[in-house]
């Protein structure tokens, strides 16, 4: 059997073969390989590096105490750079596996989207999770930035998982049984430090002492960078990570404490990375430069040929993320579709297809040749001065008596017409397909080995075939070929292409099925198929997962796992969210819908199903049996026990514990819900448990989970239906287009949740600008509004009293302002979610004013979609708006009846004193009593001439229009109304 | 070529074939292997270990900013744990240097007693460097305790200096230009940390941060060893580890705060150690148990044979110290010359021979066989009850008519005669040459892997024949045979001897000169050959070097090496200082005794001499080009600047820095020479120069040679000669039996730098007790008498005002009982070296109170050695002493002549008037005062009744006698003397 520590010799045999260093770990604490100066401090600036080192990796969150079978504090990482990007890494990668005995021929080995960013150290890349069987063994990263700073040249990064490898290979379904030696277990020479360094972060750690270490540290950091001396300041930085991880896993954090570390660790490693770059310039970069490959020289070009024929372009990249495939497809149809446009070759229809490894363009009967033409080239307008017209003549190198005379815009032009031979379709077709090459973009985008280029992933090969010529391009490094690359695990991964129209054949039968729609019937079918009979994909309710796995693979290859009978009894939510979210397996339902014990994962192209199928299981029954684990841990802790967990959860560091929170919402939720006449025992009850299952094991490993595991462990618990519904619902909606609370209790506790949490973060940390919403308050706020207007029983509720009585609340004085800017927040989100939902701008901000209440809001833009039709209201409404313009700002309504003198006045006087004014926030209510103001309103404006000469006259009349005015105070922001 | 890489790698491989496990450098700095836990916990308790790994070591102290070619602040060790002790680590040991391509049969590879010690972990064993042609390159010790436990098993630590060996096998000559990998340089990787970090922790670390994590490490520490969890406790006692070492290479770290640190380190290693021990024993030991071997068997007996023959006893032995094979030589001989004399075998006189690898006991002329014998068996008295005589027999299983009767010391007995037969000889030689072997002790001693034996090193095989036979012996795990072991280098490493007469010729004819005098010849001769005709070896100069040499080899192989010229401008004490104290080479001087460039090693064994040669020269190069680098970089720095540089130097943290107690020592010596006349401009220079050099680098490095260099550099500097000689002499006595100061100002500046230290010290950290002596209280009061006592001149000088003077200085305050304390402790220490002297003690007693002038003392003594015998002196004496004994305490001198009335009292009273008190502490001046007094004494003893009835008489001859008693006051403490 191979062990653990021939594993790690023979990967650095094998890269160091390859060229690179080895190096030792680092000598401090490091959460992983990249922050070890062999990495961190190796990829910046433009000298070459390839290094391979194990790197002990210590995450004291990951701190089980050695029982958790998969998750250990300290793991065992092998780290390998590359710089720069050889051209060929993913290539090499899998030689790596070979060298540890894996047959990747045999073995499901696939690329996955996963992007790397680490804010703490500015860095970031893109590149993916490399999955065995559907077990990630190692992270594949394009390094981009470090430190703040672009990378040039860019490096790859290569970091094994050992201990995952090791017991996928070993087959050991514990961390502590992989063979570390011969004979001697993991275990054996680590349980005890795993056992003890996990009381240490998860018990013992001195809080107090490691918030002074943290502080030390970064003091010497930034000592050490103005001193100029970047590798001691690393070190430093580094240290200052981990005693963050350690105060972090002692649960010591809070979200503002977290940005705050953040931030300082972000500008210290940047210092340290700008620093770094300017000594290796001094010392005039010791190791040398790496030199820019060359740009690629196209092929010559084919001799002419005269019949129309089929023209093939593929773009071969390493593996896409499933969404930029299926957008650079639209991209390629449309830029090759405009490219063909500009050029005057007859082509029939474009067709692109997508996989993730590759863009393939088919353009069939492409003419051999353009037409020859005739251009025409236009010169001043007829009648211009004769120097003009002279000068365009020399211009074109033609006599004025050479000049035609045509018609430009429907006026006429001197013009010069000009011969040009049509040209043979390679040629002209070449800068085509290189400006579609060089027009890719992603949403985000990367650069690797070549200068020129940038896109999601990187670009590896170029196929461009007319019939039986390459298309002379080149673009980048790239030139293209008639070579095409299949499947890695083919028996001959590359293969020469005799001609266009035998390419698509050529694909299909290594395999490859370049269509994305035939994928996905070959999915969804070969899904069926393997579930058939028992079972059924449910393929609507699955279309984002199938439709994401479509793009993962090439060559799909449905297969069936099952998984242990026993785990169905956790709870759905938790399996599925497994499945689809970690795992991209297709859940498996019977004919009622309910979980079957099996999955369907897609393998790509023709694997060892047992095996592939036997690693899947082992995957999906460790992750299970995690869950299980903390399921059953967690129901068999009393719902008080989880709740006092909170105490120990810190929610901010001026805001206090998650337990004070939780007990905030509850005292908030019951004062509101007494306000309005709705409180329950019901409420009461979940008031008292709201929030309790952020102390359970499994919320504390699958976030997402919370509030359905409340839920699942009050029913467990013994708690009442109706409470366990309403403890659920209090998250909800956790995120937009999620379910709101159906329950009274459940929106109220929803309600003081996130009023406490905008109140108390706007008073602390502040509102969210720009795009960032570290704290999401913007969701809260989004989740209020939604909330108050889905339940019209709590239209009674203003969100601002609510805002004000959460403040009253906090452990921290809100000063009014801060109300004040949170109650604006409000408003402008609410007005922005009504504009999206497509309600008329003008009703909006006529509305808005009752944002506190948005329910209202609701009703008043409803009632506005008849009430703009009726005259009445419009008549009165053009009254308000027409008596706001004239009235000067602090005309107030009071008049002396006795001074009128004209019938119109004297008769809009009488009618105003009709009407009353008892119509709340109701526009039906509030056009039915003024209805008899329109005919007198009208008559007045006709009539009268308000700004009468005589003083008291005017006085009265002002006030008259004022008293009409003010029918509509507190209803509208009438102005805003368009009628 | 060989890269670094490829040599850790091949290393490991090596190793991890001998079955260890491959673990990780610590994750913290460690300043050596020996503190990851895979060493300093895994070598506790009874569970077996074998690991191999890397670990970068980082010595702060060691920081040269990447400039010197050899001393790097982080080096890389390979570090190896054998346990048990497999029984042939050196040989596997061996085996590793062959897998990294070293010749061991070509090369001088040798094992040089080095035992190992780590105070601040409780920890320590004994071993060797091992030498590979004179460069120290591996560390090889049998750990026998770890945090203060006895290690059972013992296990064996191999220590690789990695950048020592590969700039060796590489033939570099800085460490920069070792090729790490194929075409980069150990510069190019590490050569910017090496700089940076010297600049830390040289420059810039913070004091004051580095203070504050040392304590709160040790917090944590003690913390985590109170919840029971000894694996995180290590981290932080390595943590506290290097943040002490971080402020010691600041300079920050004093003498008692070093000792301080020290304990407080020592005892949480302990506490870890003893913690993991207790965990492991609840844990059932995972790894098993180490199976103790089991006792050896002796072979069988041979058949009795009838002639006398040789009889050889070798006891093979693993690389003895010189000293210990000297010692162990003559125990062996003392023992088995005693053990023979236990038996009846006739034999001819036992010789003994060592080497570093054995010792061989060769005895001619062994009989075959004891004689028969007749052994009496005393019984009671003739005469005794019947009972008693009958109870004898019957204990004898004879009856009371077979005992005989014999002479007892002159009684008369019953007794038995018993008939014994004489032993065959092997029988009789096989239980007393297992007592020699289980009798064997060091001076310090040593476990390996045999449970019953402890040595000095481990013993590893007998060979005992006697003739053609094999003496059956059985020792612990090993059995005699006869089979011996050559040089570990030799075609055939073990042979069969067939009788004891061939093995002393078998050795020779391998090499081995098994008797040290022959040794010591060949290699006195053999050197003198290599350097004739140019040179000479001083060998009554370097007897104890060439003493120590003898015994480092077994088959010596002198040979010349040579240095560049240009290093002889470096002083001889610097030269000689490396070549003998680190090197163990022959200094070569020319006719007039001045030094030639070149040394003389001695190799052992037929080793390639071209590759020794240059070996040895390429290390005597390197220590030289260093000591020049150091000697340059001082020679060109101001005598002010050096010495400015000892307000860097922390002398302990309440006493201030060095530069702080060079002034008082200059403001001491200057006040002491005022006091007594013999201020001059030679002392005040000297004294403003004085302790400079130990701001200097050389002496930084080699801190024997403080003084030396002073003078050196301050002659460079232009300073007068005696000034020179004076800052020299400032340091002198260095140790007991080192020259004294010649010159006045060297004295005062001796005495003043003495006199500062004993009162600080004393007033600080006490003085000290036991062997004990950390800060060297005991030999600078050695000092102090000595130098006193060598200059007359300064005789007039008292010690205990010195002390005063010294106190009054101190930043402390000097409490009086402390400058008693010291006062006392002086005179305790000279008495003591008196009395060593061979100053009979009643002498020294009766002169100590003089102590405080110790010259004084001497003089006295000296004039007792001849006053002994003058009657007049021992007269006087003796009525002193009686007059002493006879009044009561406190009575005075004075009485009133008028009531005196005998004759004989009243010519004492006369003959005491005449007596001129004006002696001073000088007793042959003394003598011939009192001689008028000896009659009249006489005369009064003989004829007065002092005591008198008449109370004014009685108080009146009191008084006389008490005139005569204080006539010998302040001379003598006269009732101590002897007469």
């Amino acid at each position: 059997m191979l062990t653990m520590q021939d594993a790690l010799a023979r990967l650095t045999a094998y890269w160091t073969a390859q060229g690179c260093l080895t190096v030792q770990p680092m000598n401090t604490e490091v959460g992983a390989g990249t922050l070890n100066p062999a990495t961190f401090l190796r990829v910046l600036g433009p000298e070459p590096w390839r290094v391979v080192y194990v790197e002990p990796s210590v995450r004291p969150d990951d701190s089980r105490y050695g029982e958790n079978p998969n998750r250990l504090q300290t793991h065992t990482q092998l780290q390998v750079i590359l710089k720069p990007d050889p051209g060929n890494p993913q290539e090499l990668y899998l030689g790596s596996l070979e060298a540890i005995g894996i047959d990747v021929k045999a073995h499901d080995v696939r690329f996955v989207e996963d992007n790397w960013a680490s804010p703490a150290l500015g860095a970031w890349g893109l590149g993916w999770e490399v999955w065995l069987d559907g077990l990630e063994i190692t992270q594949f990263t394009y390094f981009q930035q470090a430190g703040g700073l672009n990378l040039d040249p860019v490096s790859v990064e290569i970091t094994y998982g050992i201990e995952r490898i090791l017991m996928a290979l070993q087959d050991k379904t514990h961390f502590k049984n992989i063979e570390y030696a011969d004979g001697i277990s993991y275990g054996e020479v680590f349980g005890q430090s795993e056992y003890e360094m996990s009381r240490y972060y998860l018990d013992d750690a001195d809080v107090a002492a490691n918030r002074q270490l943290l502080e030390i540290y970064a003091a010497e950091a930034q000592r050490l960078i103005d001193a100029g001396l970047p590798v001691p300041a690393h070190t430093y930085v580094l240290k200052c990570s981990q005693a963050f991880n350690v105060l972090d896993s002692r649960g010591a954090v809070s979200t503002a404490d977290r940005a705050a570390e953040f931030a300082r660790m972000r500008r210290l490693a940047g210092d340290v990375a700008r620093l770094w770059v300017a000594r290796r310039d001094e010392q005039g970069h010791p190791l040398g430069l790496v030199e820019a490959l060359p740009p690629a020289t196209a092929p010559a070009a084919p001799v002419a040929k005269s019949s129309p024929r089929t023209l093939i372009f593929e773009i071969g990249t390493e593996e896409l993320p499933p969404s930029e495939a299926r957008a650079t497809r639209d991209h390629v149809r449309r830029a090759l579709t405009e490219g063909l446009a500009g050029t005057r070759l007859e082509h029939d229809e474009v067709r692109v297809f997508a996989t993730p490894r590759r863009l393939v363009a088919l353009v069939p009967s492409v003419a051999a040749q353009e037409p020859d033409h005739v251009r025409q080239v236009r010169g001043p307008k007829v009648g211009a001065p004769a120097k003009a017209v002279e000068g365009f003549a020399r211009g074109q190198g033609v006599t004025v008596d050479d000049l035609a005379v045509g018609e430009f815009n429907g006026a006429q032009h001197h013009m010069v017409e000009k011969q040009e031979a049509g040209g043979p379709a390679a040629e002209v077709l070449a800068p085509v397909l290189a400006k579609v090459v060089s027009g890719l973009r992603a949403a985000k985008n990367m650069r690797w080995n070549d200068p020129q280029l940038s896109f999601s992933r990187p670009i590896r090969w170029l196929t461009a075939l007319w019939g039986d010529d390459v298309v002379p391009v080149a673009v980048g490094t790239l030139s293209a070929g008639r070579q095409t690359r299949l499947l890695r695990t083919a028996a001959e991964p590359t293969v020469q292409i005799a001609s266009a129209e035998t390419f698509m054949e050529t694909l299909a039968l290594a395999g490859i099925v370049a269509d994305p729609e035939d994928r996905h019937d070959l999915i969804v079918t070969g899904a069926q198929d393997e579930v058939y009979p028992e079972g059924r994909i449910d393929v609507a309710g699955e279309a984002a997962l199938i439709d994401q796995i479509t793009y993962l693979v090439e060559a799909p290859t449905p297969l069936l796992g099952t998984f242990d009978e026993s785990y169905l009894s956790l709870p759905d939510a938790v399996l599925t969210t497994v499945m689809r979210k970690h795992q991209r397996y297709l859940p498996v339902r019977s004919a009622d819908g309910s979980l079957l014990p099996m999955f369907v994962t897609v393998a790509n192209g023709p694997v060892d199903v047992e095996l592939v199928r036997t690693g899947n299981e082992a995957v999906l029954r460790a992750r299970y049996e995690d869950a299980a684990f903390f399921y059953r841990a967690d129901r068999n802790t009393p719902l008080p026990d989880m709740r006092e967990r909170l105490t120990r959860l810190t929610f901010t560091d001026k805001l206090g514990s998650m337990a004070d929170r939780s007990a905030r919402i509850a005292a908030l939720a019951t004062s509101l819900a007494e306000s309005l006449g709705l409180s329950s025992a019901t409420l009461g009850r979940a008031a008292r448990l709201v929030k309790f299952d952020l102390g359970s094991q499994l919320v504390t490993e699958m976030t997402s989970l919370a509030g359905v595991m409340a839920r699942d462990y009050a029913l467990h618990a013994g708690e009442p239906r109706d409470v366990a519904q309403a403890v659920y619902e209090a998250e909800l909606p956790r995120n937009t287009g999620d379910d709101l609370p159906a329950s009274i209790p459940g929106a109220l506790l929803s309600l003081a949740d996130r009023l406490d949490l905008v109140a108390g973060l706007a008073a602390t940390v502040g509102l969210p600008t720009g795009s960032s919403d570290p704290f999401a308050v913007r969701r809260a706020v989004l989740g209020l509004l939604a909330v108050h207007r889905a339940h019209p029983a709590l239209s009674g509720l203003s969100l601002l009293d609510g805002l004000r009585a959460a403040a009253a609340q906090q452990p921290v004085p809100v000063a009014p302002a801060v109300i004040d800017s949170a109650a604006e927040f409000l408003a402008r989100r609410l007005e922005q979610a009504l504009t999206e939902e497509g309600r008329p701008v003008d009703r909006v901000r006529a509305a808005i004013p009752h944002y506190a209440r948005p329910s209202v809001v609701d009703t008043l833009l409803s009632q506005l979609d008849t009430l703009v039709g009726n005259p009445d209201f419009v008549a009165v409404a053009a009254a308000i708006q027409r008596a706001r313009r004239i009235l000067p700002p602090d005309t107030s309504a009071g008049y002396d009846p006795a001074v009128l003198t004209e019938p119109a006045e004297l008769a809009l006087h009488e009618a105003v004193t009709g009407v009353k004014a008892d119509y709340g926030p109701d526009l039906v209510a509030f056009t039915a009593a003024v209805e008899p103001l329109v005919e007198p309103l009208t008559r007045f404006f006709d009539e009268v001439f308000v700004m009468a000469e005589e003083p008291a006259l005017r006085a009265a009349r002002l006030g008259l229009l004022a008293t009409v005015r003010d029918l509509g105070a507190g209803l509208l922001d009438w102005p805003e109304l368009r009628l």
